[in-house]
């Protein structure tokens, strides 16, 4: 028996390979990750994130679909690290797999560790979605960039950009949602990149509206736009650290600063000075140098952007760690302004809000058009959400299975999933739909860096939440319950864990969906009441989530 | 409201409290565990194992009682670190109680991190069987004793140590088990400790059955028994590093030597010429030379193991690491001798071999003589377990509920539950059962250091393997599941799984003691199937073990 690549795509249509939709529901879906249209390297069987992957070789790729095939409703697969290990009797309510991967014991949890192992053959980088075969390609990263910009608007303006500038540098692989995510909260955009052959590449995809290489021109358009509240992205081709001074100079009238170069990497963020021609060559042949200067650089940008705060603008890092090396550039004001988890995401995840997505397992994308009406009749009231699926629904374009990714909160998440299965069970839609999420949800993630980065209690560091999250979905009727160590921010930095739940149109299904949309989401309403954030204990006491101690 | 400590002991007899025994269970079990009997401090909550504790704080424990007493059975209460923090609608099928204790991001699984967090009050340490409510008192260890030294006899003695003498160092809180564990195999055997107060306490409890200061004396002994064989365990009072080394020059016909003098800690090890009543003070005065000292010594020690091995004795470390301390003492054979679990323990486990231990509720001690009857019934064949079984039943004593505890392996697990199960449906036991272990199990730890030191293929820092197992049991019906950092190696150092079903007489119960005690040590064999154990293949063929690597 020999196995290697070829090319994978998930079955369409509604004929069963697998013995029930709960089988066939994961075998399509980890195909789907292999989707070329979804993978970055599907012949590795990479799927994202470097060397996020769906499954450890393509002998395990077979044995799992193999397994998957022939597994009966009360049994349920094992797969340890993209490798299928065992298969056990369980019962009907119990998921269908369940997955482990990259797991270290602590002293271990380093890449030299890891990737020692990954080359022994013992292990995988499963990242978040990869591993656990729910990636549904950059939509994802839109969404998540357009759910900041909303809780931006909601804090501070009144629920819309409308009328609001925004200036941010970084036009690349995440940052290039940014245009996007702006606009599509109504507001008007300033983007800075070196390269300009990034902006040009956004603006062919329909990211970005316009670019230029003229700054006078680009602050009349941003200008104008912003006047007459009319969304509108501009790209500007120049370094940020020169830009955004610049423009603070001129007092232009900047509502909101950000910035996704990568400046995690020095060598990755260019210092003024150098030319992008110039860059990679400068970069490697004296490193130090380089980052000498790029931190100067960076420590420039940071300054304009504390000084626009000062000034009187919203001012956020993006998860780039521009402060830290800013600070390390010899600029001591450089923490100033807060992180973005901390300042925007946590007070959605107070509330269990969080990403919901979905995809067709029938492969049509009329079943997601009508998935979207759905949504917007669920939730009426939610402006941002309506805006966001209007837009997604026109701006979108498919990878692989057509699917939807939106935000809903605790007590939310499940209505959606009965609706779903009701237009399954009825054959409004033509075949089951697959509900899951990103580990990067409020109850679901340990990760001091990133999501619980400054936790109120100071327990970023505890493991246990995402621990109980898999547990409690295992025990809740969930379809695939993942645990995963990694993930975006590395080896040893963070513990997260995953769930999707198939909509059959069976009154099991219902079952299973209310209980898994409504526990998933409350474990992080939970977890945030016990770090004492209020806002979380409100939710429990108006939403009715139990908390022991806060009773008796 | 306040709260502090108070004498607790488990209810007895079948009056329900709660509204299940599905409940009532894992109350009166955490219970248990702070019965004096039982608990080291109870009223710090610490129940053994340094700062094991079985819940957070004594509000923390108010609050798990008073939720346990009115929760559903289809309602599931999460234990983060031993505080009760949500209750969540599931299924019938799915653990009323789901626990993790102690878990921390891999960066910061260290001590000083993990005390500051409990200093904080935002975790608890949970050893093993402590925060997961299945410590069943020092019946345990000498079970654990029992079952290596019955490994030892069936690997070399035909299955019986009668007629061999096995020669052993430390009669502490965990060596103390030895001479008893031993004549329980029908042995002979000479423990040596320098401390007289450590074997005379052990003739007091029945542990050891002789002492004396004079080692002709204690040689004539333990050989006219070897000779009859005639099971005999005498105590010498003397250092080990000078006994053993005296007893290896006379050429004592020893068969069997092994060491659990607390070897881990120079400073606990004596040196000679050292008395006992300097030492403390000693050490403390000049821990350096000390601890040269007694590096030294141990150095001395286990060239006698190591000689007494090339005279063709055999020869294993019982996990005080006396191999490591020796080898910086000065002797470089010292790593000739194998530990305890690869030699010994890790067949077992290839076989699904493992802790399979229960209490009776009713508080009767009829109730475990009856169930140890039908054990002996069940496995007639089964000599090593007959023997533990029987001589149990006349020396241990009880320690808070009456319990206990043996070896059995996958696909006789199972058998026992249901047994026990229909035994209380029959109204032949007073009330119900619960069944638990470990999480010294084959399938359900990672630890490098010891349970999964030296595994064939190299994988043992890999996690995923005890998530996975908690993840199974969850989904196979146990009634608590918990999820252990640390334990007894450690911050840092280990992940492991345990579990607890009760046997309340239901059919339901009966099937999901049937999943669960079947897939259970199930993950154990597949565990070491994916290592590369023939024999762990052997059992998954022989047994039925569905592995999807091995098919197709
Ligand atoms: N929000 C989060 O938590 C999150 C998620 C993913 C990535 N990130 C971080 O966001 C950053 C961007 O990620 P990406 O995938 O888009 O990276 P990328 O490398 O694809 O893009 C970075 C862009 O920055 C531009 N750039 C570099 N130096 C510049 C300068 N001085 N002035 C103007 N432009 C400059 C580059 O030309 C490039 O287009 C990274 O640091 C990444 O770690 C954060
Ligand atoms: N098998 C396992 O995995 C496992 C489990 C638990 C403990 N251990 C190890 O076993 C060891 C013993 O544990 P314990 O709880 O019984 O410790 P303990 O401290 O209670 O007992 C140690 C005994 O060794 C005696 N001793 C010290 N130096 C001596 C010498 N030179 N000669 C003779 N006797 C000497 C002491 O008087 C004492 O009675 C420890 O190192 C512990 O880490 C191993």
């Amino acid at each position: 028996m020999t196995s290697g690549p070829r090319t994978v795509r998930a079955a369409r249509g509604n004929k069963l390979t697998a013995k029930s939709w709960q089988t066939e529901a994961p075998m399509r879906m980890l195909m789907n990750n292999l989707d070329p249209e979804v993978a970055e390297h599907p012949e590795k069987l990479v799927v994202y994130g470097g060397t996020g992957k769906a499954a450890r070789t393509w002998e395990a790729y077979d044995a799992i679909v193999r397994t998957l095939e022939t597994l009966e409703s009360d049994e349920t697969l094992l797969v340890q690290s993209g490798k299928p290990v065992g298969v056990f009797r369980t019962n009907e309510w119990a998921p269908r797999v369940l997955i482990a991967n990259s797991n270290l014991v602590g002293d271990w949890a380093t890449w030299p560790e890891f990737r020692k192992l990954e080359a022994e053959g013992l292990t995988m980088y499963g990242q978040m979605t990869a591993g656990s075969w729910i990636y549904i390609g950059t939509q994802g990263i839109l969404q998540g960039t357009y759910e900041t910009f909303g809780a931006v608007a909601r804090q501070h303006f009144g629920g819309t950009l409308a009328g609001t500038l925004t200036l941010t540098g970084g036009c690349g692989g995440m940052g290039g949602a940014q245009p996007l995510a702006v606009t599509m909260n109504d507001g008007v955009v300033l983007i800075v990149d070196v390269d300009a052959s990034r902006l040009e590449r956004r603006v062919e995809h329909g990211y970005l509206d316009e670019m230029t290489h003229d700054l006078d021109d680009a602050i009349a358009r941003v200008l104008a736009a912003k006047e007459s509240k009319t969304p509108l992205s501009v790209g500007i081709v120049g370094n940020a650290a020169d830009v955004f001074t610049e423009l603070l100079e001129r007092k232009v009238p900047i509502d909101i600063v950000t910035d996704q170069t990568s400046a995690h990497d020095p060598l990755s963020y260019l210092p003024e000075g150098v030319s992008v021609e110039e860059w990679h060559a400068k970069a490697e042949a004296d490193a130090v140098w380089f980052t000498e200067h790029s931190r100067a650089a960076m420590a420039k940008q940071v300054k304009a952007m504390v000084e626009f705060q000062d000034a009187g603008a919203i001012v956020f890092d993006y998860g780039n760690s521009i402060r830290a090396e800013a600070k390390l550039g010899g600029y001591d004001r450089a923490f100033e302004f807060p992180g973005f988890v901390p300042a925007y995401i946590r007070p959605l995840f107070c509330e269990g809000n969080g990403p919901f997505r979905w995809a067709a397992l029938s492969g049509d994308p009329e079943d997601i058009a009508k998935t979207d009406k759905a949504i917007l009749e669920l939730f009426p009231e939610n402006e941002h959400l309506k805006r966001w699926i209007t837009k997604a629904g026109e701006k979108v374009h498919f990878e692989g299975l057509p699917a939807r990714i939106c935000w809903l909160g605790y007590k939310e998440r499940h209505l959606a999933g009965l609706k779903f299965n009701e237009m399954v069970a009825s054959g409004e839609l033509s075949a089951p739909i697959v509900i899951g999420r990103d580990h990067l949800d409020s109850g679901s993630v340990a990760s001091p860096y990133r999501e619980t980065e400054a936790m109120k209690d100071g327990s970023d560091a505890i493991a246990d939440w995402p621990l109980l999250n898999a547990l409690l979905n295992t025990a809740s009727g969930a379809t695939w319950v993942s645990l995963h160590h990694g993930g975006g921010v590395g080896i040893g930095r963070s513990i997260h864990s995953g769930q999707v739940t198939v909509a059959d149109g069976t009154p099991l299904a219902a079952q299973k969906l209310e209980r898994v949309l409504t526990n998933d989401p409350g474990t992080g309403v939970m977890r945030h009441v016990d770090a004492g954030y209020d806002r979380a204990e409100e939710v429990a006491r108006e939403r009715g989530l139990r908390v022991p101690m806060q009773e008796g």
